[in-house]
């Protein structure tokens, strides 16, 4: 992965823009980083639409907030249409897929048409998997426009919808074109929406990066007020550690790619347990990465760094764990993650953190050993 | 393309398979084509299949006639689930797509887990995209029952649905784990499916493998009449032809896997007009062809050639064209035409046959051209 500080050309004003490279198999994926990296990206998306049709899949709110700041896409492309989706998971369903396919070729679309993704995480995935199988297969975009889609859904080329029975069920890998994280579009972002994507921030800097740990202990406050001078290099970061992950691993074979599913385990099961009602993805995860943290602690962790985590976790202001809630019963929760989509034949892959900066991966974990565990940590989820 | 005749572990009674290698980016994909290649395929899939589940994605005509030639994957693998699809073109939608996965996730589907699509092209189309999709793709091997399928679509990767406006509109590339022809299913195919993917294999004869063509012609009876001696070497060539088309252009990008296009331009249109019934996908190809050999006349194609190819392509039988059908105009076809998945930005590109052995595609035919030929085929297909 290559990484330089630059001012692109159309970029005069405003501070400079990160650039990584993400190589995969597929080419290479541009990932553009910091304030105005929308207004930036005109001059260099321009060669890759002209004479093209565009879809622009976006939801309503981002539209009415942010679409001025892609207004340059209908002046770049041949032609422009717009894709309304809805916010959120209820954007991630085969349907909605079905829905833009019919869109897209009823408007024209063409196997060299161009899919700009401008929106959170689950537009991300849903545009991404409806670009990778159009006419098998158009080029996309990623404009992620929530932290969390920007240091972590946009980067690494997963696409996905859901299934009743199974998040992610459905999807391809299909990496992007460009991924072009502007973090000035994150200011009209609810404080909780932000603190769920600390979360994963959290979560790679733990086990991938100490520096940035340290980084956003320190910083926490602004980037809940998201401060741009705050937010710019800790997404920078954070995209960094997870594209040079991606890099090793790019359709998560070798197994490399395991460690962002830190916390994952856990959080899927309660996010699906929960009816994904209730909790937020990456606030489920911090639930998750608690969990990790008490099955680590049992394996050797040291607990000051364990409880290093929680306090920067506790900072969030995360909501409760719902206590009533029917499927959040030990016993139901192991039949989630017995169905995680990672687990083979072999049993689930536990992600654990060892240290500061270090992990574990390991499939030795009983399941009555999770079960005793899981019991107790839904006593009491910050023990 | 490696190829060699092989008599496989496990296959010792009857005549030896031809097995052949596809290589693409993802890997290499065996061929094994010949009477009773599904029963040696037991020895060599064993692995594949070991501590896995299986789904066989088939049909309940197929699963009627030749189900027992699979009985051994229940044994191989650690459990076999059947999920039965509709025969033909009904198979291929979004919704079947969709039950698929909810039917795999269900039944305790994983990422390690195994498809094998058996049957037809429609079958072999839906079960790869949906292995392809399921949990981002589990692995697929191809065991195509029918001519068309087993010369064709079973090689190459290409998968997909379609949408009531486009055919194969929504899809991916999943080069299969192995494909698995066995000839000797094709004893209970009616004449018209043969001749119909009798058709494909002209079509890659003609432009690929004169030695081909040759042998369909002098062989026509025999192959119509589904003599195994007969179809075995026949099917191996074509197979070949279309492997080595592959391998050069994997994923449709470089241009030269356009030349399998050959008669599916008018081809596809001709379906869609038609709304996928009254002409089998390959008889439709055949028109196609007929059209693409008045315009390729008009370009210098030797007009001996010409007559031998509709010479041979009239002994398949082919039903006519219905005369009265309302959207079987030069303009409706022309509006199929421009719909064509394969045109980009810069129009339709024509494959046309330049000699027997040699193509040309071209993108300088005009509207203006293609309606006045369209008008002549029209009155007269095989004038």
């Amino acid at each position: 992965m290559a990484a330089d500080d630059a001012r692109l050309e159309g970029a005069c004003a405003g501070p400079p823009l990160k650039v990584l490279t993400l190589r995969h198999p597929g080419g290479a994926t541009p990932i553009l980083i910091g304030p105005g990296a929308l207004a930036a990206a005109a001059e260099r998306l321009g060669p890759w639409l002209a004479g093209r049709t565009a879809f622009v899949v976006t939801t309503p709110r981002v539209l009415a907030l942010h679409g001025e700041r892609l207004a340059w896409v209908g002046e770049r492309a041949a032609r422009r249409v717009t894709l309304e989706v809805p916010e959120g998971e209820a954007a991630k369903t085969p349907a909605e897929a079905g829905a833009l396919w019919r869109a897209m070729l009823d408007a024209g679309g063409r196997r060299d048409s161009r899919v700009i993704a401008f929106g959170g995480g689950s537009a991300g995935d849903l545009a991404g998997f409806a670009a990778g199988c159009f006419l098998r297969g158009v080029e996309v975009v990623q404009a992620p426009t929530t932290l969390l889609a920007q240091v972590d859904a946009s980067i690494g080329g997963k696409t996905g919808v859901d299934l009743p029975a199974g998040k992610n069920a459905v999807g391809l890998f299909h990496h992007p074109a460009a991924v072009v994280a502007d973090t000035a579009v994150l200011a009209t972002l609810p404080r909780r929406e932000l603190a769920a994507g600390l979360v994963e921030v959290v979560k790679m800097a733990l086990v991938l990066d100490p520096e940035l740990f340290a980084r956003v202990e320190a910083g926490l406050d602004a980037l809940l007020a998201a401060d741009p001078e705050a937010l710019a290099p800790v997404v920078a970061a954070a995209a960094a550690a997870k594209a040079a992950v991606v890099e090793r691993d790019p359709a998560e074979t070798s197994g490399e790619r395991r460690v962002l599913n830190l916390g994952h385990t856990l959080g899927h099961a309660l996010e699906a347990a929960l009816g994904y009602r209730g909790l937020r993805h990456g606030e489920a995860v911090a639930y998750g990465l608690l969990f990790a943290l008490r099955i680590a602690r049992v394996r050797g962790l040291d607990p000051a760094v364990a409880a290093r985590v929680r306090a920067l976790l506790a900072r969030l202001d995360l909501p409760a764990l719902p206590a009533d809630a029917a499927g959040l019963g030990p016993d139901a929760l192991l039949g989630f993650v017995r169905r995680d989509k990672k687990a083979g034949e072999g049993g689930v892959a536990w992600v654990l953190p060892a240290a500061l900066g270090r992990f574990e991966i390991t499939r030795e974990i009983g399941e009555d050993e999770v079960r005793r565990e899981l019991t107790a940590f839904l006593a009491d989820p910050w023990g």
